[in-house]
Order: C-alpha cells, then structure tokens, then sequence
C-alpha cells in the first residue's frame, strides 16, 4: 500500500514533524507526498539528536496543528502540540524520554524503532561464529606473514544440523533464526512468556520486508518460564551456538552465570577442554557474569564466545577476556548500519497509513510494560 | 525411503566393497544392514586414499562378485571385477582416475561425490564477505591491543537489498544463494547454458537434504551464454558480491580478466576508488587474471576480493595480494569439513537404494561431457 496513493487515505488535517539528524533520503519526501497528497510535512535537521533542541531553534507556533512528530529527543509539552497524536521514535529504545510529559501524563502513541537492528547484529551474530568456526583470526594472522601456509589445516566443523538456542526472540533473534535455518541448523527458541499458540508466536513488531520469522515458525523447539530450571532445560537442549538477544532488565542481569555455564558443559557430554556451546553476546554485558563466563571458557565448559557488549564496558585494557584464543571482542559496534535512517523511515510510512485508517500501530509503545 | 527396510529391494545378490581413508562412522554399517539386509559389505580401511592400493593388499578373489565400490583411487580392471555395475568415487572430481580401463573402457556407472562442499564453501563465502564488510579484521586487530577502540567506528553496509551475483550455479553456489537470500539479497546466477524451464533449473546432482536450492527458484534473474557480450550483461547487473564457483576447464581460464573488472567498475557508476563489488573466488585460481584483479582492486574497480585459490598457487611469498587491506586471502582451506565422509555415505546410500530399484543414479558421470 505504502507509495500508491489512497484516496481514502490522504492524511488530510494531518502535519507531520521530521527532526533528525539526517538529510531526507533522496525521492523520500516526494514518496510521502505521493502516498499521503494532503498531509503536510515539515523536515528539520538536528546534526546531534541525542540533546533536545533548544527551545526557539523551531519556528514559533509550529506545534499548533502537528499531529505526527517524528524525533529521538525533543518533544514538545503536551499543552504545546495539543492535537499530535503519533510519536515515531528513531531509536530503539525510549528510556530517555520517559519521564517526559508527553510519555507520561497522555495516551498519545509513542513507536520505537523496534526492528532496524536485526540485519546488521544478525549478520555480526553469524560473521563472528563462522569466523571462529573457519579459523579465518588465524588465516588473517598466516595472510600478515606474507605466506602460504597451510600447515596443521584441519576439517572445520560447518553448521549444517547444528543446534542454535536464541535467549529472546525478538527482531534480532527472528534474523538470526533465518540465517542459521539456511544454514541448516536446528533453531531453539527462549522467551520469559510461554508461546503456545501460533498468534502468541507471531512478531508483532516491524521487521524488514522478506526478513525475520514474522510467524514465528522457524524454532524447532521453543522454551519458556521464569524459573532457573526452565533456562536450563533451554541451556541443556544441545546448543553449539547459544546467542543471547534479551534485554538488560532485573531479571536479565547475569542470567548467565556459573550454574548456567556447568548446564551447558554437562549437556555437551564430555570433559573439560571439550566444550561444545559458542557464546554470542550482542545484548548487554550485564546479562553475563563476566568473571563466570572466563572461567566456562578456561574450564572448556564453552567452545568459545563473540562479545560485541562486555561488562564492565568498556573492557578495561588488558582484560583476560582480550587475549583469550577463542574470544572475539569488538567494541559495541555490531549496530551500526547505512540502512538504519532508511528503516526507521519505513517504519514512520506503515504508521502514517495506519493512522489515517485508524489501525494499530506498529512498534506501539505499551506504557505500563515500558517498551 | 533411506534407513528403512523396504522388502523389495534388499540388494539381494549385491557385494559393497568400501575403500576409504577413515573408519565407518559409528552404526553406519548397521544402518546399511537395515536398510539393504540382504546387501554383503566389505569395508578396507586405507588411511592414505590418493595412491591405490597395492594388488596384494586385498584378499584374493574379493573383486570376483563386487557389484558396488567406493573408493578414492583404487580401481579393479574391467576382467578382475565382472559383475561391477557402480563406482561410488569419494571426491567431486574423477580426473585422477579417467585413465583407467574401469572409466574409459565400460559402462560401468561412476559416481562423483559433487554437492559435499555446498555447506562449508558457501559458510566461507559469506563469512569472509560478512567480515569485510563488518570490519572484522580490522577489529581483530584491535583485539590484540587489549584495548577497547572504537574510535573511527562507521556505518557498515549490512546485505539487506544487496544483490549477489554467483558464476557457476551447482552445489556451492545453490547453497550460496540460500544463505544470500536469507540475509536478504536478490540472486543472480549465470550459467554456461540457458536454463529456460524450470526442469532445466533444477539441480540434478545430490545436496545436503534442506539445503541448496533443488529446484533453481532462488535467483531473481539467470544469465548465460558463451558469449563475452552474455557474461558481461551479468557482471553488469549491478553486483555487490561476484561468486567464482564455476570449475576450471579451456573456456572458463582467465574468464575475469581486465575487460570484466572494467564492466563491474562500470556498472558501479561511480570514480575510481568506489568500487562496488566484492570478487570471491572459490573455484580455481586460473579463472580469474592475478594481473587484472590486482589492477582492477588498485583502481578501485572493485570493493574488496576473498580468495582461497589463487594463480600462481601456493600464492608466492611477498606477493602483492598479501598486503592489500581489502583483500583476504586462506590457503585453499575452504572445502575442508568434518562432515565430508558422513556426506560421501550419505550419497552412497541415495545410489544403493536406486540401484535397487533400477532407477537412475544421482551424481551419475556423462562420459563424453567428463563430470
């Protein structure tokens, strides 16, 4: 529907705001025009979103009739755009907006970015792993020496009937699942909530057209429950590669400790040095004990681990976990993506149609749950 | 049908001879019995496989009622083993032995073990692709200075709505397309000879159930055609990522020379130094002109290059290639898989079964085209 005119649809009355720290993409404001011919739409580049604008960098009176605001930090009060009705957020996340009135004291829908992350982390998610698996630290060590070396080369172990466990199963960990099913690996899925039903399954946040598990029926097996024996029969299931996709909340603080790492040894069935488990790490440090996870890996219980988020992070220089062999470490930077404006802009164009016919919205904050 | 007794077809009268450089994996042999109960086997461990055996290494009169064999290089003469009907090779190719008076002078049915390197070439494929492009050499690196950087950190390109290009569309560059598509990249595929239907689309040899792409549905767009003008409308489709996994024989030596790099420079549709594509070869190293791939990656013709076969080969000491910051570069180490005999055995079961029944061999040798 997005890009075709609706004439049902014009967005007539409706003013959208754009404050971003980007340039409109190129065509991208004659599409919206296209899409939605009565909507109007106002564009303002802030070069640095992360502080609010200062309060008279925006024409006076400009707040009066916007209905839709698209930013990542300013908001106006609620007395200021009393008819605005849609908040679209550029970011993921809305914790530095939360104490806002706008956020706090109305029912106007506030939408994240939810979404925009899953193909770059995903494919830093299965980068680093086969990275590891095809041994390419230490080709690209051989290729410094400027000669061919085979030497000592053996039989890598490829993916195909492997097992990957996801510990949440959200727009990163649907991506993720996608990847490792055209690898041929048996996905395992983790979530708080049990998911019984096909609906309950369902992502209900924006995804990348194409991409994802949007029906949510790529988990050969999906475990659930709140209690430590129901994470470990997920940890115990046979995971060689265990990609830990959550948030950082109470209950997700070091989730992953001790009694979690010996799960994973035991299941893997053979002694020290012999772990079978890969640990990718792309949510926040916080979520594994670190001081756990150095001793699974020098004790075996583990195979290996990729961490794009460490605890404390930054990693303090000459930390054990950077000069271990089988770890990989980078520095928080496995969501950067060219793409990322781009799909928080497709986000904004399925609201707007939404809007106009009066449908839920996607990505739509609930207040009371906090995300 | 594999694994279950089918009362029909027990291979009654049928004697197996296995030479193979590993033992059978653990209940193969049991497995095999269940399935063909009526089948003899004999099983010759022979831990280097490359030169055949020598003639009193087996026991006398063993070739006398072999109807099947599997092996890497030891061949009985046409008058020693009569009642032989299938060869079951253990690699992808059969040049070391096309001289033999088994191959040329019978009808004997020879079959390649084509389709075992799918996983583990395509895995190498995007995993040096995805590490280009995630930067993580340079984060490797990094790594090794102990010290948390992310100074300098970009954008990366991640795959969604990137297209792959991939010349030579068997095994590896079906499983390719698979793994392509689920990072969300549109397939072109090009081959020799024109693949109008979808009968002539689907893949005739043997693939890892669930992967590959049996039936040719992957690619958006399929070239082909001997032509200079034929291969160049593919490499000018607009490609961010080039497979070479075509095999190396008269017409396809130094393909990718200088007039190919200058197609893909322009298609880019962009100065030297913006190169759009990313050249992966995992075929030979002959295809592709070291000469005009190192000029074309200085010109900026092309993004980048991962290459595990190189021409000369082993690449010299101090070659150019080596240092070059948008190259990677592995000692011919790709195809290299744990995997691999469980595979061989896997098609070895496929072909029993057909023998059997009378039924066409899968990975079945045209003589006269010599694969």
């Amino acid at each position: 529907m997005v890009g075709k005119t609706d004439s049902n649809n014009t967005l007539k009355g409706h003013k959208l705001l754009i404050i971003a720290p980007w340039d409109a993409p190129a065509g991208f404001l004659e599409k919206l025009s296209t899409s939605f011919p009565d909507l109007q739409v106002v564009y303002h580049v802030q070069t640095w979103a992360s502080t609010p604008l200062p309060p008279a960098t925006l024409p006076a009176g400009i707040w009066d009739d916007v209905t839709a605001l698209m930013t990542y930090s300013t908001l106006p009060t609620p007395e200021e755009a009393p008819k605005l009705e849609y908040v679209q957020m550029l970011s993921a996340g809305l914790n530095h907006v939360a104490h806002e009135p706008m956020f706090k004291d109305t029912k106007v829908a506030f939408c994240t970015a939810n979404g925009v992350h899953g193909p770059q982390i995903s494919e830093w998610i299965i980068s680093t792993y086969l990275a590891f698996e095809h041994r390419l630290p230490t080709y690209l060590d051989r290729q410094k020496q400027a000669h061919w070396d085979n030497s000592g080369m053996l039989n890598i172990d490829d993916s195909a009937n492997k097992t990957i466990g996801i510990l949440g199963y959200g727009s990163i960990g649907r991506q993720t699942a996608r990847l490792a099913r055209a690898l041929g690996m048996s996905v395992h899925a983790y979530t708080l909530h049990p998911r019984p039903t096909p609906e309950s399954r369902r992502d209900h946040g924006w995804a990348p057209p194409g991409l994802g598990d949007p029906d949510g029926t790529l988990p050969a097996r999906w475990f659930s429950g709140a209690e430590t024996a129901d994470l470990h029969a997920f940890l115990g299931s046979g995971l060689d590669l265990l990609v830990v996709a959550t948030p950082l909340t109470g209950r997700t603080k070091h989730l992953l400790g001790r009694g979690e790492f010996e799960v994973l040894g035991a299941a893997a069935g053979v002694g020290a040095g012999k772990g079978r488990t890969f640990v990718s790490n792309v949510a926040r440090g916080e979520v594994v004990s670190t001081g756990d996870l150095v001793d699974a890996l020098e004790r075996g219980l583990v195979r290996g681990a990729a961490l794009d988020v460490t605890d404390p992070e930054p990693l303090p220089d000459g930390h054990v976990l950077w000069g271990m062999g089988n770890v990989i470490v980078t520095p928080h930077v496995s969501g950067a993506s060219t793409r990322y404006f781009e799909r928080v802009l497709a986000i904004l164009e399925v609201n707007l149609g939404r809007l106009g016919r009066g449908e839920e919205l996607v990505n739509l904050v609930d207040r009371e749950r906090g995300y």
